[in-house]
């Protein structure tokens, strides 16, 4: 007890510091940002690999041998990766920011780097402060696939029209309710979100599509994605975005795309 | 004795094919397009993995039910990557060329793709046909690296003065004997080439170095790079390049870069 009380002392003497870290990753080798509860079957387990939140947690507890705990802007799943996800964390340390910058850069493996470092007021939180959030997926679309691109796009060989996937994905704008596009096992109460931009860009071989929206549902993006390749592919009737999304039913939706094809690109606060 | 009478009968019955394919690799995974011979020690054979040639013949045997050899327009080193490689083999198959580009993409892994198989008269080789070859090296210059890009460039924190590499780069333009950038275990006799077009070009935080020549020495181009590299940081005096040049001398180069911001973008016919 006594040495509990010592050391809250200690913490108390110092000001305490919330840092926000931007980070890049290539989730290939990783089981996602952290495990989710409905993977942590017996068999998935085994199968299990490291998630990108034990790595970074793991490194900067080593650099300021410190108990820490990020907060992140929202999980990533396995196989996604993030050109700028954001998380904060507290810490007792005053180690400057460049010089924590380079350490633990030098200590993370190749997969994962941090791109930016600041100190932030105390009320800062990387998921509650946030406004928005980018993602982007990208499709490669020609008759052969891509050998140096293969873990950050996924190919699709057969025909596309990108005109109409652009004229059905205008229905997604705005306030609704989203739960068609929500993987059936997860069951959040709120499914409302509010999808403030919607791009789908044709370069090249190349359709770009980014969703900018306050907040995603579990595999949304993913999910919207596949139900446009439908829509692309000429699969669905002329409205069909604007039926499935009023069903609130995954079944009527298209089949989830491939996670590598999907990049977190920004979080606005 | 008998049958190889008849198996050459069966040859000269069908008309033979000369088949040129383009490809596209991801070098990370393999110790380049071919063993070269003074890596054969010991040591090195038991770190060696897959070269790209073995795969790809052993694919095409698969296919074709006949023993293949392509012709490259040139090795590549390990680690190095290929956008449009170029190759051809002949054969006595009479396989529609689309239906041999699915088959072979099918069976290739992931980081090796056919983007183009087309038939070539007989007298076309992949080598000694080739008119140019353009390399390109692509520099991540800035203070972090990149997760995403970790495979595909050179990393380098320091500042680097591009104007001034733009000039010294300059000199290397037209034909000259560039026997200074040739690494020094390889002993090529004739080490004269011609350089067709240099091209550095600053892009946000990526430097992009093309070299357009109509042939290129061992570890030419990394060699080429490294000297540039040293002439931006300031490391080197003005004119530096020139001299160099004519010194003939590997040893008043600068140090080679890594193979990983390497890849043959172009072989031109």
């Amino acid at each position: 007890m006594k040495s509990v009380v010592l050391a809250s002392g200690d913490l108390a003497g110092r000001p305490k510091r919330n840092l926000k870290l931007q980070i890049e990753y290539d989730g290939s080798q990783y089981s996602g940002w952290q495990i989710q509860n409905h993977q942590r079957s017996p068999e998935a387990r085994r199968r299990t690999k490291k998630t990108i939140q034990q790595v970074l947690e793991k490194t900067l507890q080593e650099i300021l041998q410190q108990k820490i705990k990020v907060i992140v802007s929202g999980r990533t799943d396995a196989g996604v990766h993030a050109l700028a996800q954001v998380v904060n964390f507290y810490t007792i340390s005053k180690i400057p920011l460049e010089r924590l910058q380079l350490a633990v850069n030098s200590l993370l493996p190749h997969d994962i780097v941090v791109t930016k470092i600041e100190d932030v007021p105390e009320s800062f939180h990387s998921r509650f402060s946030a406004k928005s959030k980018i993602y982007r997926y990208i499709i490669l679309n020609r008759k052969y696939s891509s050998a140096l691109l293969k873990n950050t796009v996924f190919f699709f060989p057969h025909t596309l029209n990108v005109g109409l996937m652009q004229k059905e994905a205008r229905v997604l704008l705005g306030r609704h309710d989203f739960k068609c596009f929500q993987t059936s096992e997860k069951k959040e109460k709120n499914t409302v979100r509010i999808i403030k931009k919607i791009s789908i860009r044709k370069n090249k071989d190349f359709i770009n599509i980014e969703i900018e929206a306050n907040g995603f549902l579990y595999n949304m993006v993913r999910n919207i994605v596949g139900t446009l390749i439908e829509i692309g592919r000429g699969k669905l009737p002329p409205n069909s975005m604007k039926k499935i999304l009023v069903s609130k039913n995954r079944i009527y939706a298209g089949p989830i795309v491939p996670s590598q094809g999907l990049c977190l690109i920004k979080v606005k606060y």
